[in-house]
């Protein structure tokens, strides 16, 4: 298939402090790629932006990925078209789902931190990245082996109205929990409650995130989902319910912060409670994707699963947008448009 | 059986602030309580003294019982002789452990917060609070239902040459676990490496905590048992290998603390390392002692499973003796000869 002579990327420049800004990076022009033996090429279509994105660029980076060195092209996952392969798996034509980065096109030899996998015929473009994402696995993945929740039990989500919490609260709901899910603004917790099925909200923004937690779960709580770290994973450490397992899904109100933040007073109530802090990774589980969207993908056709989709146009808005994701000036799943 | 007239007690005079403090008790004498229906009399032999009571002094309690109010009895594990009985199944004469108090004398109808249980005929009369006490029973529920360490995996205890600590690190290496002991001054990491088998020591009063868990445990570490919390719990936690357990056993450091401590900034490293952090108490397991007994006696029996007891003479000494347990100033489970 034909395709352009440049390949259009995006690099970090500099080690962003603070909040993510767009100047932290910048585009740069490469030749496209020959595709060699047991190699594809393909054509971004979407690419997803994550909140984890903060900590792949920080000078810390994470226990899973190395940091992103400076000049070098920015990781994340996308879907794309194979233009051309030279690879026994992957034919031209094939959508597939696979971390080739902040660019136009990408050298592929189906492996990497996330290994290649292909969209399955029927399913829209931009599903795995958003209902059937990477999001929505963690989602499946954490409530599965690590959450565990009972029907009847107290499960607390933070970052509730996020591609991933959303998902926890919807399908823990459906598991026969009490979802309470926390959020920022009144707007997200109406959509949490009157669309996503939650049985209450609290506005991190407006409420008192503690006297909150105590009044809606009188019993304690049973799962809590934490991905936002800091006050709040302190607050629901302090309300945990005996034999409570707290899911460290993510941290964003620490993946911003150039220094470290004060680790949670309250992990001591982890002793009385006889709870688990556990923290998890979608990574470890990529070898049973076939598993998880059996379920999910029947949900999200079905409407059980709901979900929206925050789709900016061209690669070039990724910077800003990435900055959008962290102020929470989104709406739904967050993806740039790259090409149609 | 014949008994005084008079019941010595020690009562919470006032809460601690900071360090405990003798004056923090008062002594009170009570008439001997006459035996009812279902119940029966002890006289109280030894009184074991553990960390876990300055958290039921404070104000803030624990998880799992109510602050000792001001005026009340302090409570404690003992080993008692029973002496008179109106209960089925104890009779005058039966060496029995269970939470009798600070006191000479104590009724019990076999139940409380640890029911009470009969001592093996032939076992030490202190070996029911040393070796084969509570701590020892944590060590091996804790390893055993938590920590499961797997034969060639690091373990790192803290408090390793305390009464827990020490057999956490003696049946973590029996069952083919690398150990590393972190305790305070030289002669108490002597005693861990040269007596008691541990494969290395931290001597936290003098080395690099931080600097020397790096070089001891250059695969990062598997399993580590907290019994101290504060800036040891954060060192551990930023070594942790992949799919670490860290079994949350008590924390020392900041029991005498009034204001609450820092958490572990590096609690985030649970996430990047898949890894698990879990509170644990024994008494969630004490329908179990038979089987903890049946394995822990012939190893204390046959001496692989090593212990020191520092035992003060009579109850008047418990007081100051608790201040000793938290200043280090004692060698080995300390306990108090109420009578002989």
């Amino acid at each position: 298939m034909p395709h352009a002579d440049t390949n259009h990327q995006w690099v970090l420049a500099r080690r962003p402090q603070g909040l993510v800004e767009a100047d932290d990076f910048e585009r740069r022009d490469a030749p496209v790629p020959e595709v060699g033996e047991g190699e594809f090429l393909v054509q971004n279509l979407y690419l997803s932006l994550d909140p984890a994105m903060r900590a792949w660029v920080s000078e810390r980076g994470t226990g899973y990925m190395p940091p992103v060195p400076i000049g070098g092209l920015m990781p994340g996952g996308c879907v794309a078209r194979v233009l051309e392969s030279r690879h026994d798996d992957f034919s031209p034509g094939d959508l597939v789902l696979g971390m080739f980065g902040w660019q136009d096109y990408a050298l592929s030899d189906g492996g990497g931190p996330l290994r290649v996998s292909k969209v399955p015929d029927g399913v829209p473009p931009t599903l795995p990245l958003s209902a059937l994402g990477l999001t929505s696995l963690t989602a499946y993945f954490g409530l599965k082996e690590i959450a565990r929740p009972q029907s009847g039990e107290t499960v607390v989500v933070s970052g509730a109205a996020g591609a991933t919490g959303s998902v926890v609260g919807q399908l823990a709901k459906l598991s026969g929990s009490r979802t309470v899910g926390i959020a920022g603004g009144a707007q997200k917790c109406a959509w949490l409650t009157g669309e996503l099925g939650f049985d209450a909200a609290i506005d991190y923004k407006a409420d008192n995130v503690r006297a909150r937690l105590s009044e809606l779960c009188p019993d304690g709580i049973d799962v809590y989902w934490d991905n936002v770290g800091g006050e709040i994973l302190d607050a629901a450490l302090g309300r945990l319910a005996l034999h409570a397992r707290v899911v460290l899904c993510g941290a964003i109100s620490v993946y911003n912060s150039e220094s470290p933040a004060p680790g949670p007073a309250n992990y001591l109530n982890l002793l009385g409670r006889r709870a688990r802090m556990e923290g998890f990774l979608v990574f470890d589980y990529l070898d049973r994707i076939d598993e998880a969207m059996a379920e999910l993908l029947p949900l999200v056709l079905e409407g059980k699963l709901r979900y929206r989709e925050d789709i900016r146009d061209g690669l070039d808005t990724a910077p800003a947008a990435l900055r959008d994701l962290f102020t929470g000036a989104h709406d739904g799943k967050l993806m740039v448009q790259i090409a149609s």
